[in-house]
């Protein structure tokens, strides 16, 4: 497996910092837009950038609204073969989205058009090369913060991907919300084969009752309750090898320098892959 | 377009009595089951039975339990092909299910489940060159007969036909549903287009409140208050050329015999499409 | 059906010129790029000037290159979705490319890939409402123009479409590539359905044998051999309501004014409307 | 990895003796059809003599020929679901099929009709949670047995993949067949993930130049010249646990005892994978 960071967690940075100070603290990849990255570097400057500190790309994010109105989605539609291409061209070959488990509209009416939209969007990724990773969002808060329920499990989580049936779908993997849907390592080590897995996150979380962990209120890896060992372990075993980025979503920019960020980070990891 | 009948409304009869009474009465369509007229008559048998009356079979009825358990949807499929090889070795060209307004499951569940199942089956019919028609279903009382909503209109339906994304898939237009749905012979021209027709059924409602209105207590065509002769008309106006099919699911079996109650169908019609 | 005109055979005029002189003598869609006329008109500019004229947009042309290389139309698709974009916004409901009837390649691999690319081609066309129209090309002198035959006929490119499986992809059929395959009205009034044609092309053939016939050397409808009115009247029998529009491939623009064209082009029509 | 056989190389034996004699020499797979050893032992006996033995069905074969007329598929098609239950039932999750290197059809017709096919295969072995390996096939000989070349590399079958778009349809890897299109273990380490692989078969062949290697004439693994270690540890390398099965074909059934020939055959997988 392969070290990751996203960019919750790891305070202000460029992306080019980001880059330069994952490897210093001994990250393989790191999860931004390339698009992004080619528009500031260029394309060899980018490329340049990444290799010269052995860096991948774990996964770009999802620009298109697909939980929105029909206008919204064919709006950002229009945009998603170039971010493709763009990741494509740095080597990055997922592409990552979440699912909330709540919904304001009819939940069925909902699903049909999410198996829809995803559908097209991972017919496009494909194209180039990318696969898309959905997260189920675990926290119990989120259940209740829209009308209706709609899903949030791995089982169900699979139905959806199922339902899609395109070959380069499959699930994003978030420790915190495997935690919160108690979902456990030996659940992984059971149910899971390493292709169904797209791409995977590692946070931490409060020693508070499940019920009660926030969404938006992370802690770092190795700070809190969660087995992340026996997490990582599992996603071994079932012969997993891609990216595990740490995902530390708060409420306020944790406080202290990038360099710390980072640091804390690189400890969190150590603990969890020791 | 073609006059239809389905069992629904006329009497207990045989396979056999069904297609002569139909042709008898001036039906051009019978819906049955293909793979029942052959298991008693034979290929030929049935062949020249249908050849002799100049009756179409309309559409076959859909074995597939895809509502059910997972083991309920995987036994039914072991006879769809047969089923649908026999439909189409007498030239019928569609299936029908419906869809139950409402469900014990998680809604967003089901759908995800219900895609990915209609998706299989329609395959499989497709391969035989047999549509799938899908029947949503409008009567209020059902809306609440099970635990969650699920989805009546015919734009949600057209929804989950996206979301199944088989180029054999499309609507069975009932007029009861239609009308309990508020869906108007306007809204028919305006919004559909023949090919999303796979099958129509004509009946009429008790001169209720809409909301009262029940799914198993329907009257014949032309002897309750639904504007029929516009329903088909504008199915007319859109180009469909297909069966429509009487369909008068009723409490108990009507009085009469079946000469009786294939008179009283056939007046029906004579109003309808006069 | 609609009267319609393409640039092949007009002459060289603007957009504007092309819609203005196709209302003025009678026809009532154009095939252009509804992008260009967005960017050179603005959109509510082109709405306007189609709306003024009571002129649809019959097609547009496919802009990525699905024939070639990998980059190639990898390159291409990332324009894809605003130009079915800019089509959708004014009302335009077909996309149409043409299948040449041989290939460098091994022929077997590359349709393959042309299953493969037309399939994500029509998604992305999809979700705009668009349909991809795929036009077989008959000319005998064409079939060994690369090194491998592929495909020519109707029978052949209905596999290919029942290969991509999905719902919005059909036939452009185009009169000369009928004629030249050997595809009478008789056979369309036989073996098609409306809904299988996204799009019509018509011209005319010298009186040659049809072996001769060249793909860049037609005649305007009504001036050569091929029975037309026969050809619109079979599609007329079966349904089909769309544009028919007039595509008239020469070695060099015809001579006389634009008006002169159009004009000629309104006789065709009316000779083979009539 | 696990160690399997196919009937090819063991002589003539029944299913029990098959799964008897596979357990006594040390192997873990058998691939046999399920349905018949249901059909012979019931449901339970058969999963008690597999149990017993501790013995996995590797794969069964595909039922269906999709390589001939429409009216042999469709014949085919209705017994695929019971067949794929039958597997499903014994906990078998893999069907293999092989494709010929040339056709006596139109090769780009055959390709399209040949992916339209295997893809409704796929879908409905996909339900019973069943993957679709396939099988290119390498000698030389058979690539001009029939009038037209087809495919035969794993490019053009990954291509093919690829257009059939169902997310369990992968590869049968077949040493003899990588032999024979200059496949080796470093491509497999360079370019194949272990979820693109359904199945493995191995054998070996004599020392022959390659174009003249039969396709039905070949050796017990360890017997000729090709690296089978090497094929096996990159298979390995990737991550591929699967089941490598014995697969020597002959012209006549080989000499010996069915316990000499179980014993020829573990000593072969010994030096493979020693």
């Amino acid at each position: 497996m392969i070290r990751g960071l996203s960019r919750a967690g790891i305070g202000s940075v460029s992306d080019e910092q980001f880059i330069t100070l994952a490897a210093k603290y001994g990250f393989g990849a790191v999860d931004l837009e390339a698009e992004a990255l080619i528009a500031s570097h260029g394309l060899e400057g980018a490329k340049e950038l990444l290799e010269q500190h052995q860096m991948l790309i774990g996964s770009i994010g999802l620009n298109v609204e697909w939980r929105g109105s029909e206008e919204q989605f064919l709006e950002g539609l229009k945009g998603l073969a170039a971010s493709a291409s763009a990741a494509s061209s740095l080597g990055c070959k997922s592409c990552c989205t979440y699912i909330l488990p709540a919904t304001d509209q009819n939940p069925a009416l909902f699903m049909a058009q999410t198996v829809c939209r995803l559908r097209i969007i991972s017919e496009v990724l494909g194209a180039y090369g990318i696969k898309l990773g959905l997260e189920f969002v675990g926290p119990h808060h989120l259940r209740t913060a829209w009308k209706n329920p709609f899903i949030w499990t791995v089982h169900d989580t699979l139905t959806l991907i199922d339902a899609i049936a395109q070959p380069n779908v499959g699930l994003l993997v978030d420790a915190y919300h495997c935690y919160t849907t108690g979902y456990t390592a030996d659940d992984i080590r059971k149910q899971l084969l390493p292709e169904q897995i797209v791409h995977v996150h590692i946070n931490d979380a409060y020693d508070l009752p499940v019920e009660q962990l926030l969404d938006n209120d992370r802690l770092y890896p190795g700070e809190g309750v969660i087995d992340l060992q026996g997490f990582v372990q599992s996603l071994g075993d079932i012969g997993y090898r891609g990216v595990v980025a740490q995902e530390v979503i708060t409420p306020a920019i944790s406080a202290g320098s990038p360099d710390d960020l980072f640091q804390r980070s690189k400890l969190g990891f150590d603990k969890v892959f020791s």
